[in-house]
């Protein structure tokens, strides 16, 4: 096993430095006033695919021989990793084939063929797409483009932290995202290669936090089970390359909770106007979970990357609605006679609040006969609001309770 | 009336050079390529408080005299106006009150009581605060920030479009959001400055179009009447000063439908990962809805704004989805038999498809007897997967109508 050093990086540097762009690293006062921490941003959701990936892939593809290059790449990937080696194989015109589960969005499939690449659809998941992909590899003897597990790929994304060195202030500490650990071994090299002293933070999900748990950082509780939203770092194996250089110049990966993944994406939105996908949030949930650790450090967050499901992100701004008391359901009770639903309705909008949806049920209830629940959504001004709503309809003799 | 000029544009950006960020101007390869036209965008959405107002509120500010700056000012918005002068007149030390209506949602009062002005809620809408405002100016002596109808204010904003013409390539076309028409008039002059062969192009939603009536490029239907998504640009009167300059320096202002601000919203988030407003967002619907008008051209998009409320965004998002056959509503017939339900949400289950929402309705329906409506809204992958669910229902034996 060849393990990649801080010259790597350097020269990754000076092979990519045509296709990639250098994205912007900027400091961000409200978020620094929000968390204590003087912030800096690394918008790698500003790459041309729209995650960091693209150096990682692009580094990969310079280092194919003619032959290689003739015959073409393969990546085996629904997300990031596939838009990254799509895209530069395109740009090089070296011919790629990326495998995908059946399950993946028409729009992800078809982003990935306008970059020039063909997609086989095969499997469920992706591990049922491993057998086709090695059969590809054999058949049309292709190399594959590994997404972590790879010395090209390491130095690759470590540019990313060349460039953070050269665009921020004075730092003490670079969060990174941890899935296979591309990014964050590629960064602790560029660090050793400019900046020793800058300590190197990773960040996992708790639902996968393999490398936080070999670091002996993670929490005492088991993982939890289930899917994350930061599903681009939902790795159970990261690379061998990666962990040996993430045992030598990493000393902590921190975890962070699904709220608070959340919670971060939504602010991105709403405080920096930029969309961060799950795992590009992270840096920031670790930031907002761990004060005691970063507050009065000078941080740099790498955002790694914005490639969101539309879908997910409007679950996640209305979910983050509920949590500010914005939205909210109440459950109201009242007498079964003709107009209780006007009266209760009139209530709500008399103090202003907008109802969002009411289903009035009769049949099955846990109240005596002659009394009937009304169920409402209402959206307020906000939690304030709320309260002075619920005093209104208990001062006109209802009972209400607050439904999750 | 003193009308500004294009010297008054370079002598506001010598005198806002400190308080004000250079935001990003970057070329777009995907949206150059979605749209036909070489497109440049200005991202005013990363100014501090998220859009281009805070040019024009420090503009005004640091032309108050001494006496001025001690008894305040104050300003009528809920909205960016707001922003710009509660942020800008808080790093001054000058006392600020906004006026606001008491429909605002707490979370704008609340930030922009965190910058350090005064809120005064009244009334349910900006008519109704008129007059409080006007009693506050001449009990407390203030001096009113207009949001657009002053030459300070024109030219400040018109220091975005000179940063433009430094930072993009050889331009044919600026398009700028036309509301009061104070970034207009300011883009204009600013052009006049630098690069009078540039022509700027102003754009306003359907729904408010006075300047493009004025000009004569409106579409001869009346204007939509009723909400836009725009409402950072819904105008009814631009500023005289304005006009006077728009009507030396502006021949075309277009006019956009809601359904494609909507989509331009939906787009900046998918392929730039920005959060533009309805009002920021007009510019591409411009190049999307004009591509005779613009194809081949090197165009600048000014992206005025990114202050969009979450519930709206999460909005647009769903129905981007539903326009994109993403999600679905279904009526389907079926017997009104033990198992229907089960046998159609099997159909459904067993093509990929998800159920979101489901209502079984029997007692109000037009089919005969012994028959039932089953209303789902279902997540496919696109709609080539919709139509295949569509056809294995009724390969079933289902009736089957798609609603709205």
């Amino acid at each position: 096993m060849h393990v990649p050093g801080p010259a790597d990086v350097e020269l990754a540097a000076d092979r990519l430095a045509d296709g990639i762009v250098t994205t912007p690293c900027l400091r961000s006062a409200t978020l620094s006033q929000l968390t204590g921490a003087e912030v800096w941003l690394k918008f790698e959701n500003q790459q041309f695919t729209g995650s960091f990936k693209d150096r990682g892939s692009l580094r990969r593809l310079l280092e194919l021989d003619d032959d290689e290059r003739r015959r073409g790449v393969i990546a085996l990937s629904a997300g990031n990793h596939a838009q990254g080696v799509a895209h530069h194989a395109g740009r090089l015109n070296i011919p790629a084939t990326i495998v995908m589960p059946r399950t993946t969005p028409y729009a992800k499939v078809r982003r990935t063929r306008l970059l020039g690449a063909e997609v086989v659809q095969e499997g469920r998941d992706l591990a049922e797409c491993v057998a086709v992909t090695e059969q590809l590899i054999e058949s049309r003897s292709l190399t594959l483009v590994h997404p972590y597990d790879d010395p090209f790929v390491i130095a690759g994304q470590g540019t990313c932290g060349l460039e953070i060195f050269d665009q921020a202030g004075p730092l003490d500490d670079v969060i990174v995202p941890v899935g296979g650990g591309g990014l964050l071994a590629g960064v602790a090299l560029a660090a050793q290669a400019r900046r020793p002293d800058v300590e190197i933070v990773g960040v996992q999900s708790r639902h996968y936090d393999p490398v936080a748990r070999r670091l002996g950082t993670a929490t005492d509780e088991p993982p939890v089970p289930g899917p994350t939203l930061a599903d681009g770092i939902a790795v159970k194996s990261p690379g061998a390359h990666n962990l040996a250089i993430i045992d030598e110049h990493v000393r902590e990966v921190l975890t962070v909770a699904e709220a608070t993944i959340e919670r971060s994406v939504a602010l991105f939105l709403d405080i920096e106007k930029t969309v961060a996908e799950g795992a590009g949030a992270v840096g920031l949930a670790a930031l907002l979970e761990h004060p005691e650790r970063f507050g009065g450090r000078r941080v740099c967050v790498i955002v790694s990357g914005g490639n969101i499901d539309a879908r997910v992100l409007a679950s996640v701004l209305l979910r983050d609605l509920v949590r500010e008391g914005r939205i909210t359901r109440l459950r109201v009770e009242a007498d079964d006679l003709p107009g209780s639903l006007a009266d209760v309705t009139g209530i709500i909008s008399a103090t202003g609040a907008d109802v969002v949806e009411v289903s009035h049920q009769r049949l099955l209830t846990d109240l005596p006969a002659r009394r009937v629940d009304i169920d409402v959504v209402i959206e307020t001004r906000g939690s304030e609001h709320t309260a002075d709503l619920l005093a209104a309809l208990r001062a006109a003799g209802h009972g209400v309770s607050l439904r999750d």
